[in-house]
């Protein structure tokens, strides 16, 4: 019988999950094996959900490497572990799938996401199920890997933003404040205004102090060239006040956009006097469309290094990106830790020796 | 001695200005003439503005082709028919504007900007000042002319950002609304809704029905792929109700982001169950960075034809895209007339055969 | 019983195909009608040919908006009025086709293609097939329309070229030749070589004299920053020359990449003393790949107009883009004259008085 | 007195260079350092050469973060050790550049340069000049660095190049064969051949069997998409073969394009019956234009260490990047010993994991 192996994607989708999806069918396809692609995180395996599984052969998978998005869906429909009912009620559906793998004879289910995933993926290998991790965040704060992939493409499209902001900035003299994802890490915000040019830059991990903000932006304008642009991540709030988030239609009482980004145009306005601020949220565009080649590698070296763990049954570990090479760690509960921007790495040290202002007095 | 012609660039800037001005300069150089260039709309002709003039050689405008924005900056700074002045009074400084560019020996005036800028035009070729106009907006909405430079551009970031939008709203099965500019004239988003494959689009020239879009939706949700894509105008509105606009800090009371596009989402909460729905704003980046090729030809073109007609000393007339040529038009009143989406025109008719909701039932 | 049209693409393909079928397709849905696609030209009618049909329904088609090529494929195995047959003789199969059609109770045919491809439809026609050509050519040189789709995006391709030329000729200082498709005519090379920032721009419409082409670029040898852009089209030449042809492995005795590029810098080194001369050769990078904007509009406005055409049994019509809108006209053998570029009009004059060097000294 | 440094650009030219020159720039003044910028490699330090030195602040070099190309030239008329002279003679120049350097107050030079930039550097630091070393290579193919900056954007380019290709290839059943830079080192042909999903990609690290390579292309033409993308480097050969390159007229006696793709194309148009193959070659288009972000950022954090270097006077050394921090290394002869691609190394075991044929039987 030709050995199966499942295959599904969770959490917030990004670019290069196809890339992986398709390394993982085509390498185990090299080596004899099927891949079964389960819909919606792991839904497609419970009934009643509106989710299934099916085959995937190579020449499905072939056209799909620079195509955003994922094939398979994602866990639109919740945590199967806390799966909301019709009736309203939570329930606990992870035996099920247990169940549902071994029935189907999947060997073991390659799990592509986040920690939440990742989280899942644990708890249920802890109830028999056999996984293998492959780690996805477009904010690139999982640990244990150096980058993640999807994480580049988003920094491309924040970056093609300044470099637009830029020019119609300085035509009008005008503060350009541009709202990138990020709620509880500044990667993107740091890697893009490092690489776009920007002259302040919020992180969640440093909290800002809104005077010193206001200061370097009173310093710009007295530049032959009276323009500024500010990154701000998400999560960026000052000390002592909690972010504020968009609050979409449907989910909320009330609805806002632009939370951070907005937050921090206040505090500049009241603080810099006869100063234009205009303010953009490139929201959901960032974790779409054609992925970089680097997220496409990445993705595609993963996949298939995960296919090869597959092969060997080489369970419990999670693909992990130790330049130049992909290696396989343990699957443990530290992958539930954050991989932060600290304060005081060199990145951070590089971007204030620039002139960079992270909304605090430079350490010495 | 050489004749020297001045030229400026007023109104919101527009990625193909530059190429404008480099056209006009390499132009007048050819024919022997000289070129000044004004700084910040004509206010660079005025005393005690911090603008200026400076001589514009072709070896200074040779690199600027593909630079979005204007070295020569905008009206930043006020209307000089109406200049804000310190103590707070409103002055009438046409005059001086006239006088000083006698001064300077100016022949003419090459003034690229939109409505409001030739407004201004006419008003100081009553005056006595020779202009020529150039006309400019990315919202394409200029009379007399079958597109304006800028607008392409605008076009491709919108389409972009649907691309990117699409794949993401697939995996997650969401709505997607995307907010564009144009406050009276739905062109980007028509464009952009077409070529991007969006599912509604909202204009300002048709008010719409909030149930319509809503039966739209549901449709869209019965697919095999239930994820929508939404392409709302700044200026678009139900009947009856005025478009929300953006409120900056520290130009209004309160703060607000999304007005149009927030506003038709929580239409759609109300209306839609259990349906995720996002909002972006693209904001300034569709007026900013490295114009697409058309409207680097576009303008290009409309800058030679305009020093052109200053060597010929055709003064008084407006540079109109007219495919395959540039025509010189009379500058008169009639500019101020914008050029809007006919609800009755072909392409509503195409958008609406190909099944895109405008927010109103087709007509028959 | 469903009313049912057939759909075929054919000839080079080019970006906007794709967009073109899913119109037809959606339109034709809208209206209650079926649309077979048709493989490979005309083929897939032929028994033994390898080609086939197949039904192309609304979901089909709704992903494939922003993708290169055509779903169809294209004429890849020859004429089917003058097919290749295995034993070496040519066949004309065109009653066969018209026979075919009728057997699969075709309405009509909606042919998308340049001239080669709409001379068959007339042919055809005249068989008794009903046609309706949907004109497409990446060169633009289709007489009747003002633009056909495909075209902006090789141009998009042939500037992003020159922009990245351009930094680099200009660190180097040297003479950078982009050959760019277009055998018979240079809408390509010239409107991307304005658009581009060119110094020379080489077209088939006007032979070009070398030493002219060698005054241009020692002029650019004593600017400040001594570099210089030429563009050629494939077909340009000097008078009395045959253009060269790219000699194919396989295809050809002698095998050769870059023929007019690689002529014009043997002309160019032999006159121009230490210059240093590179050579792109951009080719079928030119015709593939995601569609601007601008040819999704202009593919999917034709594709619903034909798709309305074929509703009112309005056949032997042509879709022609007659800005701002489509007009059907009637389709006879004056498309095989090729609309080329007229070195008298208006845009040549604008590339000319800019200083654009087209080889030729400009008229007075 | 204001302490000053010396900076330069040398070799063939890469996207990052100017963001790397505003990073020296900018960390230099805010560190009260004056830098000096030499043209055209260290050619500006030496009379009669027509290159100079100028003075760079911040506020020049404020807007070149995202430009291509180096406002300081690069060695465009030769090594100074070894310079041509006006008779022919070729001169040692170097005591002269250290000479000037000291007369200038230069405490020492950054420079920007690949393999033979930074040997240069080796020999005038053991005549007495301090010189601090900022690796730079298109190839990515320098050792002791993990990455360099310009090859994720030729990367980019090709890559891109193949997502055109693909949809074309597909549509008319083609194999596309893509020369890219690499004359030495196949960085550039691997990663994006892996990216763009090439199914063959030819290295100069490992010389082809051109049997095995057209067993690859069979196998390709019976899938039901029968293409196939074909990544070959400048440097890829047969064994026993010397790899052709390109004769540039002017510079040799025959000249030619496109040597190692067309050289490929022929050995598969002998092998493999009916079978279209095209050729395109990127050439200097990879080395130019806007940069990737990655590659702003390295740049910037590569100058802005290399800055720190020269404040603290820690000379003789090499900034490396050793993710995710920038090293400095002391710089040594081991400088000139290439980084290659190790046929052994497992991003080459993945490539071939995946069904990429690398031109040689996969080791088991």
């Amino acid at each position: 019988m030709t050995r199966r192996i499942g295959l599904t994607t969770g959490g917030g989708d990004c670019p290069g999950l196809n890339a992986a999806i398709r390394a993982v069918v085509l390498r185990a396809a090299a080596r004899g094996m099927e891949v079964l692609g389960i819909e919606d995180g792991l839904l497609g395996l419970l009934a009643g959900t509106g989710a299934g599984v099916r085959l995937l052969r190579p020449d499905d998978v072939e056209p799909i490497l620079n195509r955003g998005g994922t094939i398979l869906g994602t866990t639109n429909r919740g945590n199967p572990l806390a799966f909301p009912m019709a009736d309203g009620s939570v329930v606990d559906r992870g035996d099920e799938i247990v169940a549902r793998a071994r029935e189907l004879d999947l060997e073991c289910i390659v799990m592509a996401g986040g920690d939440g995933t990742q989280s899942i993926g644990l708890e249920l290998a802890a109830r028999g199920l056999a996984v293998i991790g492959l780690p996805k965040t477009i904010d690139n704060d999982l640990s244990h890997t150096e980058a993640t992939f999807g994480f580049a493409t988003a920094v491309g499209v924040a970056v093609e933003a300044l470099d637009r902001l830029r020019t119609t900035a300085e035509s009008h003299e005008r503060v350009m404040i541009l709202e990138v994802m990020g709620r509880g890490a500044g990667w993107i915000a740091l890697e893009a205004g490092i690489a776009g040019g920007a002259h302040v830059v919020l992180l969640p991990e440093i909290p800002y102090d809104p005077d010193v903000v206001a200061d370097a932006i009173r310093r710009r304008r007295r530049a032959p060239r009276p323009f500024a642009l500010v990154v701000v991540a998400e999560g960026a709030h000052p000390p002592g006040e909690a972010p504020p988030r968009h609050a979409w239609p449907g989910t909320h009482g009330s609805t806002a956009l632009g939370g951070a980004g907005m937050r921090c145009a206040e505090l500049l306005a009241q603080r810099v006097a006869d100063c234009e601020i205009r303010v953009t949220v490139l929201g959901h565009t960032q974790r779409g469309g054609t992925p970089v080649p680097f997220d496409r590698l990445l993705a595609t070296r993963l996949g298939t290094e995960a296919a090869d763990a597959a092969y060997e049954r080489d369970h419990g570990v999670l693909m992990a990106w130790v330049p130049p090479d992909v290696r396989r760690i343990p699957l443990d509960p530290t992958i539930r830790t954050p991989r932060l921007v600290d304060p005081a790495s060199q990145v951070v040290r590089h971007a204030e020796a620039l002139g960079i202002c992270l909304g605090r007095i430079p350490p010495a």
